[in-house]
């Protein structure tokens, strides 16, 4: 029975260990794979040459994502597995590659198993996932989502031009148009990755099951009043700005207790003061405010009460409220259809899941705009992530992997 | 009757005017004459100068402070009035020069009276009262409160050395220590000064008269949590700092209202959260509070409350709450014997007045520790000060000019 088909652990052990190796950083212990760096495509030959070592077929397309194939005569749709497999600066030994590598691993079980598949697998590396260049190129690239103009102006924050990072790794960036892929060409898109987040190692339960990617708003937020003395100006004859600030973080948990969910959040994780000294009532409050939810509906709401008590507290202050918004990001929902074989064969496997929202981006949420899409956390010990000491515990990785592989092989067999 | 002595306005604001022009800036439109810079130098031998055209003596001490005098041969101890002379950077024409150059004018009219008097006056312009290096070690030096070893280590914070900056002026810094005056030489100190904040503007009276000065303290406060991805953790598994810096300030009203009184002041001044980026839960908040009241009991049960709540917040929060208090100054109450003579000058001038506390720090905290001391506020406009738009209106000046004679002559001529 494919039920007692399991990944192997110590290949998979080994595929992300050697990759690790690849823009790791001996003073700080993490890695360094930054979007179109030499580190990041030397980590991609290198999983080219993986994949053609395992017999499979393997390239890179013009955006510079990695795809590896198995069946490749076969006419149906594929069952497409990925993640990414660039950093962020310093960043840790799971994020992204686990979901490619044990894509790979699942190309390798099937293979060992001697069995044919109706649907062919194919694993994708995508690439530039950590926003480099402030966005998720690769994916974006497969999915249509890419323009000229982007391609031509997008830059890090140092002010590299991606065309110019693209052209030293010998890529043409307006030729990234090229690597949209039709549709129809994908049957699903599964995607296995750390949570980065404390839920799973809270609860303790070895699997989420995303039901939707949070979207996301950002705004800069200016409160007005007048600096001020510190001694001479009374309480009452004051317009601080951080009070007003201060009382509108005070009424967070309301807000969210009234218009959002548990699936909401917001965060004040930015504050500048001015003048910023210790003896002068502050003027001005500019900090940035960040909210999510997986539901359009309740993300507005929350904009909107924010906004509201935002406004509310400005008078009771005497101060002016000002706002831009930076970027607004809608919801993604996951595929009912993915979601549910996910289920199912958790079910099967005896697993106990989570159904929880991903508060973080993934490439899933560009995949579900043209397939069927569903994407499974492992926990992340500490919550850590984006940093050398993220960790997943091996038996954690071996169980996503093993349900990844089970679920892949139900819909490589028309079964689910 | 003395009542109907006036001080001249126009020779005060032709003085006033004259010392603006030392030290101007012309972008900034403010005033420079930092300590013991060569504009500070510069208007204290241009005060000099101005005593001696109107046949009045005048010297510079070994500490810089400036000291003119009348009718010096008498042996009775002397009915001071001063302030200072020196600013902030880019401040304004009337903070500290007003009680300076009305002392002078308080000396003219009396000259001008030929009436002779019980206690002769003298006019101080105290040295480096806005504290460049740290204190006002003019007043400090005239009082005793210098040491060999703070004369050697005071910097700025450029860290010039106070002792080459006085040198440069052709003053021995550790000579200053022979500045010191014996108690017995004041019979009362009086010190004319702008409020520097929005009380009697607001309030429509032209007359302050100081109760105390505050004492004030400042802490260096940091609550210490866990940055976490904020999309990823969930509003109830975070180590919010800043939400815990936010509920301490949501308190401060509710703080003051049990353990203050209306002259108490709280004030978050300066905040840096860390990382301080607008998706990450922030991890450490840092930040000043500077706490005041005229009453020492006042004062430390303000300090144990904030110390009671952010412990609970903290424990609250999930936080590490740390605290460093950098500086703990006492109240200086104001004599009882000069209140009251202020007051009833007023009342017989027909003056509107209100008693407050100086929520500022004066030549007249220091001053009191060795002799009777009364201090007299004129209203600001807007409440600004330590700026170049920083103003009095004349009528205000002439008001205060003329509280202060009257004061004077009183105790001049041993009435009061």
């Amino acid at each position: 029975m494919s039920h007692k088909m399991q990944t192997n652990l110590s290949r998979l052990q080994n595929d992300l260990l050697e990759l690790s190796h690849i823009g790791y950083d001996l003073e700080s212990k993490g890695i360094f794979r930054l979007g179109f760096t030499p580190a990041d495509m030397q980590a991609r030959q290198w999983l080219i040459k993986k994949f053609e070592d395992e017999g499979f077929s393997a390239h890179m397309d013009s955006a510079g994502n990695v795809i590896g194939s198995m069946q490749a005569n076969c006419d149906k749709p594929v069952i497409a597995i990925g993640s990414h497999i660039d950093s962020v600066p310093a960043g840790g030994m799971f994020d992204g590659t686990l979901g490619v590598l044990a894509g790979l691993e699942c190309m390798r079980v099937l293979r060992d198993s001697g069995q044919t598949y109706q649907y062919p697998l194919e694993v994708y590396a995508f690439a530039e996932e950590e926003g480099r260049f402030g966005g998720m190129m690769g994916v974006q690239a497969i999915t249509g989502e890419l323009t000229p103009d982007w391609l031509e102006t997008a830059h890090d924050a140092s002010h590299i031009y991606l065309k110019d990072e693209m052209a030293s790794c010998g890529l043409n960036a307006v030729e990234a148009l090229n690597a949209r892929v039709d549709p129809t060409h994908f049957r699903a898109f599964l995607e296995l990755h750390i949570e980065q987040g404390p839920v799973l190692e809270r609860i303790g339960k070895p699997i989420g099951v995303v039901e939707a990617i949070s979207g996301v708003y950002k705004w800069l937020v200016r409160l007005i009043g007048k600096a001020n003395h510190a001694g001479t100006a009374p309480m009452d004859m004051r317009s601080d700005a951080f009070m007003g600030l201060a009382d509108f973080a005070h009424e967070i948990p309301r807000i969210i207790n009234e218009e959002g969910s548990d699936k909401s959040r917001l965060t004040v994780g930015r504050v500048e003061l001015k003048p910023g000294y210790a003896h002068t009532v502050p003027g001005e409050a500019e900090f940035t405010l960040v909210g999510r939810d997986t539901d359009p509906q309740t993300m507005r709401n929350l904009a909107d009460a924010c906004r509201r008590v935002l406004s509310s507290i400005a008078r009771k202050h005497n101060l002016m409220f000002e706002f831009e918004q930076m970027s607004w990001l809608e919801p993604q929902a996951m595929s009912n259809e993915v979601i549910q074989a996910f289920c199912h064969q958790a079910d099967h496997m005896g697993l106990a899941y989570q159904v929880m929202p991903s508060g973080a981006g993934h490439d899933a949420q560009y995949m579900a705009k043209i397939t069927p899409t569903g994407m499974i956390f492992v926990p992340s010990v500490g919550g850590i992530s984006h940093a050398p000491d993220e960790w997943t515990h091996w038996q954690d990785v071996h169980t996503g992997a093993n349900l990844l592989l089970q679920t892949a092989m139900a819909f490589a067999s028309g079964k689910k």
